[in-house]
């Protein structure tokens, strides 16, 4: 059988029993964490400004948007989360490959249980068998896909999408097959757009495209036989080198949920050592901006491809500035949701941090590591190493540390509301509705008049 | 400036006048084409599924879709006017590039147009900008973008419709930029998809997403700033290598349409000249089918690449049949509408045909090109060697041949509305509002017992 189609076979037989219960704990953690962005996101102005252009294009008002007052069809929604989950560049990531797998994933899936009934456990295996799919797909095409230029969030994430919304809908292996070809056939988002709204809009476009494929593939629409490995297939174009293997290994036996991680800082993965190191250099010496001459950064490769704006002037950007990632951990101890503003972006005394803090490539230094040389205007010199920075596999964030985060991103909410969220994320296999859930996810009241933030 | 600024600049600053009568001529020509191709694949099943899936999430239907009785929105009616005007392989076709231009650029122009006033003449300008911009960019990627396996009338067409849409909304150049980053990072499409219904979805999907990027630019919507030049932008990322300088020579001075061609039959251009080549040895020798014993074809590479189907049982995967091709040119001496359905791919002559069918690669044979080796049950040896298929740049489509096309194919509508469409293509510039175009482009009358083609 095709690789495609022992996938396709896979996810038809799956039933939520056969999850080891550590998995599904694990799929629990990284709810907790989306829905968290979620609402951290959902007034972002790139959520505004695409409900204000296709907003006026959407179907019956079906579906709730988390952390939203507005309702729309669950395609459109799905986008919306999308965007709002990954815009703050907070939500969960797969060091393996480098995918956010659960916002394209739970983007879709709450679109669509708000629109139809879903019970909890089905919700969580859903969830679970999407962000399976993803990262199998990731790491086979690893690093061939990434490296060539794909933001393989939304490229990938489409896929996951599809699988967990074809779950729901109970589509047969077939029909799973043609919704795997119908996601490839629109995997999509480059890494050239780091810094804009856009790259925020992959894993929303992704859900809603790979929503559509379940869709089309329920009612019949046809697709490619292979379409991850026919010569023209999504591995061949999108992949220079690829593994198969690494798709069917040990599915249903080995789940990739082990291999998440959560991030503490708003901001790309690979400047975490280096916000991580500047936070410990600040505390431990007592630092305040004024006293530093010049930062020396030594960083891998990837680091400075990555991330090596320092004339930046929007928070999106700084999202991805190895130099205001220094800043920040240097000049304000810490990098949360308001290090990484558009007031952030243009505080002179960060400003001043970035332009003093210099960045060069070392191979000898990890993707998840950093060394740090400060000079000091009395002359001293400080410096320190890290390697594995918090958030990390061998430093994750506890399930307490998760729901602080939570509460960190989620007031657009009350505080009612969040504790009744975070409760039934922990315990969504008892949820009789997800729609329920969804519902305490919406502001109260009237805000109307709620500034945007950023 | 960049390629992506020159490119929104000319956009931006060309007005209608400024494109030569010639040029126009032949737009309308391709206009009248692909208005009949839309009517032709109208109800063609891979419409109906899809309305059928996604029609329940339409938004407010403002819009109709050539062919149909139903009205969407014209998010919806683009994808719909996509499907339809590609689905029969009976587009026009760039042979630069093999990008069938006009399908994603027209679909969402019509689906504009149905829902907002729109002069003719200015939806012809936008209709040239739109095929402009897609066969510039496919030149400048062409081959590697192509051999990589991307449909490029997908992956490329994506920004045809942004641009024509953009231009219509008459955005800056700084939304037009954004608009064109947008396209890049929706770009998808793969050529493994070539005989499933998901070849025709590509160009629907492009338009589609072209239009919500112009949508998304035109409210603020950011996107990176060298889309198609940057590190990780489009042609870094989707092809191999590349000449920018092929996006912006003689811009707004030697145009795309005078390369564009109008194929005679419904399928993958490359099998062209063996249905050419078939058709006339079977008029010549006045053959039957039962009087051939053997046939050998010589083609080019690209030939067996795209067509080396023979074991085929639907008419999407006849299209992409070398073995198919030379069927119908000896056993039917045509190859319309009819020689492509699913009854004729089943037909049991036409598969004895394909079987006695055999297909070498030879590569002093031209991609336009074709040897045909005959030998018959008596003994004797027929053949001929033909170059430069029927509508290609040498042997171009008359006005008078399109309109027959056309009529051929619009069947859906009334012989009078036939006459009032083509009219209008031909008079486009004196349509005060091409909503009354479309109004022609609509079956009249309660047909919903009419049976689906295929």
């Amino acid at each position: 059988m095709s690789y495609t189609g022992q996938l396709a076979t896979y996810i038809c037989e799956s039933r939520p029993q056969d999850i080891p219960k550590d998995v599904r704990h694990e799929a629990k953690r990284a709810l907790l964490n989306i829905v968290g962005c979620a609402l951290g996101g959902a007034e972002h102005r790139a959520v505004d400004i695409a409900i204000e252009a296709i907003g006026p294009f959407s179907g019956p008002p079906t579906s709730a948007v988390l952390g939203r007052r507005e309702r729309f069809d669950p395609l459109f929604a799905a986008l919306l989360n999308g965007i709002s989950t990954h815009v703050h560049d907070y939500d969960d990531t797969l060091p393996k490959n480098y995918i956010h797998a659960s916002s394209p994933v739970a983007a879709a899936l709450f679109a669509y249980a708000s629109a139809n009934k879903v019970a909890g456990a089905d919700f969580l295996h859903a969830f679970i068998l999407g962000f399976e799919v993803i990262s199998r797909i990731g790491n086979a095409t690893y690093p061939a896909h990434y490296l060539a230029g794909w933001h393989s969030t939304g490229s990938i994430g489409v896929f996951g999408a599809a699988i967990a919304v074809g779950k729901l809908q109970s589509l047969t292996s077939l029909q799973t097959a043609n919704a795997i070809g119908l996601a490839a056939t629109q995997s999509a988002g480059l890494r050239e757009m780091f810094g804009s709204m856009a790259k925020s809009f992959h894993p929303g476009r992704s859900a809603q495209s790979g929503y559509m494929a379940a869709l089309l593939a329920q009612k019949g629409f046809t697709a490619a036989l292979l379409p991850l490995e026919g010569p023209r297939g999504f591995a061949a174009v999108q992949a220079g080198s690829y593994d198969f293997g690494k798709i069917v290994d040990s599915l249903g036996v080995r789940f990739e949920l082990h291999d998440n991680t959560y991030k503490p800082f708003p901001s790309g993965l690979v400047i975490h050592p280096t916000i991580d190191a500047c936070i410990q250099l600040r505390d431990k010496h007592n630092l305040t901006a004024d006293q530093i001459a010049s930062v020396q950064l030594r960083v891998a490769p990837l680091v400075k491809d990555l991330c090596n704006k320092k004339a930046i002037s929007t928070g999106l950007e700084a999202k991805f500035s190895i130099y205001h990632a220094a800043a920040i951990g240097l000049g304000r101890g810490k990098g949360g949701l308001a290090e990484f503003t558009d007031e952030a972006a243009n505080d002179p005394t960060l400003r001043a941090l970035r332009d003093i803090t210099d960045a060069r490539v070392d191979p000898d230094i990890g993707e998840d590591a950093v060394a740090v040389s400060i000079r000091l205007k009395d002359g001293r010199g400080l410096g320190m190493k890290l390697e594995g920075s918090l958030g990390n596999l061998e430093r994750p964030l506890s399930d307490a540390q998760l729901e602080a985060k939570f509460r960190e991103q989620g007031t657009v909410i009350s505080s009612t509301q969040m504790d009744e969220v975070i409760a039934a994320c922990w315990n969504i296999e008892a949820v009789n509705d997800v729609a329920n859930v969804i519902a305490a996810c919406i502001p109260k009241g009237d805000r109307r008049a709620s500034r945007s933030r950023q």
